[in-house]
Parts: C-alpha cells; sequence; structure tokens
C-alpha cells in the first residue's frame, strides 16, 4: 500500500520542517566575513528564551553528546567530588563522562521509570558530606521518557551545596519551560535534533555567570570543546573558534522564526496535548505506560509490553504503517518500545500514531481496538483546540 | 549591478553543489534503524580511495578542529614527546592542541610559505634525540597554501623514527594523492567543508592498523573523540556511538558519487589547472605569490600585496564584485589575500577571479590588466582541455 513516505517518531532524531531543509540550503558563506556574525549574533539571542538563559546561547559543531562533554569537560578536574543523578541511559551516560575525565562519582541511582524527588537528592547530598563541585541531572531522560523536576533539584542543590548545577536538556529543551537563573541552573545543554526540529550535528551551551568563573578556572585538559575559546570568540567578533556548522545554523534561524510565529508558550503547550493525547489513548487499548502521569516527559512515552510483543509491535508498525518508533536501552532493550512525540509533532501525527498502533494489534489477534485510542485522543485535542 | 549571487572563493568553508544540498534534504532517519548503517557504510568505503586509507574511513560530528583533536588526543598522552611540524597557523593549532594535551612539544618551525624539506625533517629528529611517540604534519598549510612533500616527510620519518605518523588532510584531501599505506601515514584526517564540497560539521578520520593498537593502549581522558568507540561502532552494527549528523552524511554520499562520475583521478588533475590557471595568471598582472610553483597547494593560493593594497582589493572584490576571498591569518594579516580553488570549482571560476581582480586593479590605477591574467589562464586551460 502506498504511504508515501517513512514516518520517524523515535525519540531524536526527529522530522525536520521543509521550511528549515529549505533554510539550510542556503549559499555558503565564509564564518570570517560580515554575514556570519550577523547570523550567529541572531542565533544566539534568539534561543535565550527557550533555553531561559540571561546570556546568549553558544553553538558548537558536534552532537548531543558533545555537549554532555562540554558541560563535564569545562567544569570537572580529577578527583572533584560529583553527583550525578541517574534516572536511566542518558544519567548514566552523563556519569560515564565525569569518570572519563577522572572525577570522583557519586552516582544518586533512581529505579529506572522514575524521576528523582527532591526529598532524594535532599537526602543523598546530607547523607554523602562532600564538598561536591557540581549536580548533573537529566531534564529528560530519554530512555525511559521522564521529566525530572529541575526546578525542585536545582532549589535543592543550591541549599544543600555550593555546587554548580548543571541540567543536560538534550530531549525536551524546545519543549518545556525552563529559567536558568530562576531554577538556579549552571550549565543548560542541548543538541539540535530532538525538540529543536534540526538534523543532528549542533550542540547548544547556555551557562550562567557563576558557571563562568569556574569555566575560566577549570584545569581540565581540552581544546575543541573549551568554553573559555566560544564565550572569547563570541564576544569579540560574535563568531566561534572553529569553523562552525554554517548550515545547520541556518536552518537554527528558521527553527526561531517558526517557535516565535507559534509562540513558545504555545509550544509548550502543544507538547503538552501531545503527551496527553499519546497517554490516554494507550491507556484506552490497555497498553501500560512505563512512566506515571505526573512524572512523564511532554516528548517521549515508554510503553511497556509483555514477553517479547515489544519487538513484534515495532516492527509491524514498520513494515505495514511505515512508522518509526524507538526500542528499549540498555536494561529495558525489549522490554519497553518509545515514542517521540517533540518538534515538528502535530495531533494528527499523533492519531496516525494510535491508529496505526490500533490496527498493528489488531492484526496480533488483540480485538476491538480499532478506533478506540483515537477517539480518547481525539477528545483530548478538542478539549484543546 | 545584478550579480546574482556571491561568489565564495575562501580557502573553505566553500561552495556546496545543489546536488549535494538536495541529497542533504532527504527525510531525517534515526542512526539506530536499518537505514543508516547502509548510509554510513557506503560513505566510509567510498572514502577510502580519496583518503588512499586501507579501512573504513570514520565519520564525527564535528569540525576541522574536531579531527586534530582525535588526531591528537587518541594518540599523545602526558609529557609523550612529539614533533609539530609548524609551517603556518594550522601547525601552530596541532601544536597548542598536542600542549594542551600535555605532551611535551617539539616544533619544527619553517618559514611561512615554505614547505618542509626531507632534510629539515631528518635533521631535525637527528639533533633532538628523543623517543618521538608521534610527527605530525600538515597536507596542505591554509593560512599560506604551500603543500608540504608528505610523501617525502612520511618516508624520513619512519626510517629515523618509530613515531606515528600523523596528517592534517582538512584543506587538501579530496583534492590530491594520497596512499597512507605506502606513504607511512598512520592517521590522516580531515573536514567536510573544503575539496570536500560539504557544508562544515563533520571531521572525517583514517588510521592505519598500527595507529590503531596506539589508540587502543591510549590513556588520555576522552569520552566523545574516543576513537575506540567509533571503531567499535562502526564494526558492530555500522553505526556511530553517538548521533551522526545524518544529513551531512547523506551530502557525503552525494558527493562520493561526484568524485566517482569525475573520476578520482580527474579530480586531482582539475586541482592542477585550477591552480596553474590562478598562478600564471597572477604573474601575468605582477601580483606576487608568496608560494614557490613547486611548494604550491593546488586549492589555495596566497598572494603577497605591498602595503595596505590587501585589505583595498579584497573589500573592492566583495563589494563590487561579490568576490570573498580570504584574508592573511595570524603574522600574516594584512600582508596576504588568499584565493580558494578547491572542491566545487571549474575553470570558470578561476576567470571570473582573475577578471574580477584585473578590474579591482585597473580602479585602483593599475592601468593594462584588464584581459591579460585572463588570457594566460585560457592559454592554460586550453592545454588541459
Amino acid at each position: 500500500m502506498l504511504l508515501d513516505q517513512q514516518f520517524l517518531f523515535t525519540p531524536g532524531p526527529t522530522p525536520v520542517p521543509n521550511r528549515v531543509y529549505h533554510a539550510m540550503n542556503q549559499p555558503m558563506i565564509g564564518h570570517r566575513g560580515n554575514a556570519f556574525p550577523k547570523l550567529l549574533e541572531d542565533v544566539s539571542t534568539r534561543l535565550m528564551p527557550v533555553f531561559g538563559s540571561l546570556l546568549p546561547v553558544l553553538v558548537i559543531a558536534g552532537s548531543g553528546t558533545s555537549a554532555l562533554e562540554t558541560a563535564v569537560s569545562n567544569v570537572v578536574e580529577e578527583n572533584d567530588e560529583v553527583v550525578v543523578i541517574v534516572t536511566g541511559a542518558f544519567g548514566d551516560r552523563l556519569a560515564s563522562i565525569c569518570e572519563a575525565f577522572g572525577a570522583n562519582v557519586h552516582r544518586l541511582n533512581i529505579e529506572w521509570g522514575k524521576t528523582c524527588s527532591p526529598d532524594q537528592l535532599e537526602d543523598y547530598l546530607k547523607s554523602l558530606q562532600k564538598n561536591v563541585k557540581a549536580v548533573f541531572a537529566t531534564y529528560c531522560e530519554t530512555s525511559t521518557g521522564v521529566l525530572n523536576p529541575i526546578l525542585e533539584l536545582g532549589k535543592v542543590t543550591k541549599q544543600s551545596t555550593d555546587a554548580l548545577f548543571v541540567v543536560d536538556g538534550v530531549s525536551c529543551i524546545g519543549a518545556v519551560p525552563v529559567e536558568m537563573e530562576e531554577w538556579g541552573i549552571d550549565i543548560l545543554v542541548s543538541g539540535s535534533q530532538k525538540a529543536l526540529m534540526l538534523p543532528p550535528g549542533l550542540a547548544f551551551v547556555a551557562i550562567s555567570e557563576r558557571a563562568r568563573e569556574t569555566i575560566e578556572k577549570c584545569q581540565s585538559k581540552r581544546f575543541y570543546l573549551d568554553l573559555n575559546k566560544y564565550l572569547s570568540s563570541y564576544e569579540k567578533e560574535k563568531s566561534t573558534p572553529f569553523t562552525p556548522a554554517v548550515s545547520l545554523i541556518y536552518g537554527a534561524q528558521e527553527v526561531c522564526q517558526m517557535i516565535e510565529e507559534e509562540g513558545f508558550h504555545n509550544v509548550i503547550k502543544r507538547h503538552q496535548v501531545l503527551k496527553d493525547m499519546v497517554r490516554v489513548g494507550l491507556e484506552a487499548i490497555e497498553l501500560p505506560l512505563l512512566v506515571s502521569d505526573s512524572e512523564a516527559s511532554p516528548t517521549v512515552t515508554a510503553v511497556k509490553t509483555a514477553d517479547d510483543s515489544s519487538k513484534q509491535i515495532k516492527k509491524m508498525l514498520q513494515d505495514k504503517f511505515a512508522i518509526t518508533l524507538g526500542g528499549g536501552q540498555k536494561r529495558l532493550k525489549g522490554e519497553i518500545f518509545r515514542i517521540g512525540h517533540m518538534g515538528y509533532c502535530t495531533p494528527f501525527d499523533v492519531l496516525k500514531i494510535l491508529s496505526s498502533i490500533e490496527m498493528t494489534l489488531h492484526e496480533l489477534d488483540r480485538k476491538q481496538v480499532l478506533g478506540v485510542a483515537t477517539k480518547r485522543a481525539q477528545e483530548v485535542w478538542l478539549q484543546n483546540v
């Protein structure tokens, strides 16, 4: 059956709007000419509300992991005591990067599928009795679909320690509220290929004035990801120390335009509606969700499946309906599938996903599911038109 | 006067062909699905002849400097003795990166505008009397436009030391011959935005089996640029350890197609013709070249200018003829301008540049230059049709 295209609903990379591709196709420019500084300043300042940052957002050529490494290697020195809140595979990656840079890493391990509560962090920091240099947290843990309570975790960090509070915002920034100053966030990083609707290849780093002091003093060996170089180049000439990924930055400019046209508060609201549609729909056809309503991210939803059906459902969605979802990662491999609903995603996309899941379950002998998830999702949409 | 577009002739970034943009506009795919491994394997293997590599070329999301750092941080440990041949600003950058990673750096400083001769390297290595872990060289030094004799420098390195021979090929790979095994190159890196006709944002790394052993043993702190992770991910699943810059890799696939259609030996020959056209043209109008014929790169040509005329010429070319050239860097600032003629560049482009320089000089009161450079360049072209 002709379906005219493949549909990508993994929790990153996510679909790229045609107008963003169009912007990326602008003729190449040199980064030492007059045009590039204007482009970079435009993007860096228009991203400030999206990152809730008081300073222009720095742009690095690299993937999300390079953003995480930037957050680590500019703060953490050999034998520093750091706390990493691990709520899933990406918290685990943050801890691994801290270890790679020689820190004494204290992992606050949370059951996968749950958020870290402020009390858990407070108790952990108290019991630790160490002079902690930084607390690392994941805003949306992509591997499980929880959205950690960053505002509260930031408050606890500031009340209990002098540590910097460093947040991985890769799979949610651009879809959720955030205020770095008010929430006590010192470094907030993200990537281009999630809620920001771009192809992968850009890392974004927002910092506080307080973080800046630490970054300046940090002795860790680094060159390409040395934030002092990016800060200096931006301040002196609104440029980057190394050749920037120009086409992706043109794309980022168009993304800023799209977010402003929709209104950032509407973007945030849309993601809430998408999340609610997905969740009530899946519940209506009795697919168990990994994460509770209050802990769930508006950008990605993980679905638990009995025995081996996760693989089977994912495969049929791909083969019959051209829909790509994410699988489980690490210890959740084979136990869940994940639906990404962020960035360039509309309620119609959610209806498409739910319809396809209904038809898949129907083909796999689950009776009376056709239309059931769809109906509940439609109701949610209508309540939010 | 309508000129319909801007013309970018800096030594990187360089113009991107429309068919490459078109390829980059393909719908986004996930890197954990079935399509991406095929794409990556296709690109990594088709780049092998371009890098003269016996192993698939590794692809990293990042700019050229991230490629250089990869070459350093996977080999060099604290207090290692390394030699860096410095023929200009990018050799200097290589040395800085080695220093950032704690090496004892021995700089073989060559006058800017000259290549390093095999004898110079041999004498230096002899006089040094150190157990050198790696010798770093720049193939084309972008800041001056020399093409170092890498084949001979590789031979000297192998004969005089047990060191790895590591080559920065950023501003020439894709336009020049290279054979890693025969020439004794252990690591060869490049970026996407020069002779490879892509936007900036991809780093390419080719390694020898011998380099691999060193990389496996290297204890330097690194994570995002740890080649062991890229090697393992490529071998196990033809993927990358971290989210790849998918759209740029689609573009790279189209670039491989273009190179194969033209024939790589013809690509190399074309760059020789472009270089000859530029040089005879500029000589005909008595603009002094920084580099001698035998030492000049086929990808970039530096032009010396008396007093302040470099700035003036560059500005008029930009303002009147929409042509962007590169300026001088560091100690050559204000003393030269540089013409990039690599990648997506044809003889007509060179005629366009030479015509515009003629008209610029004419406007600046240099008489009898109109058509003079053009005529000589045409003759070269006709000899090579």
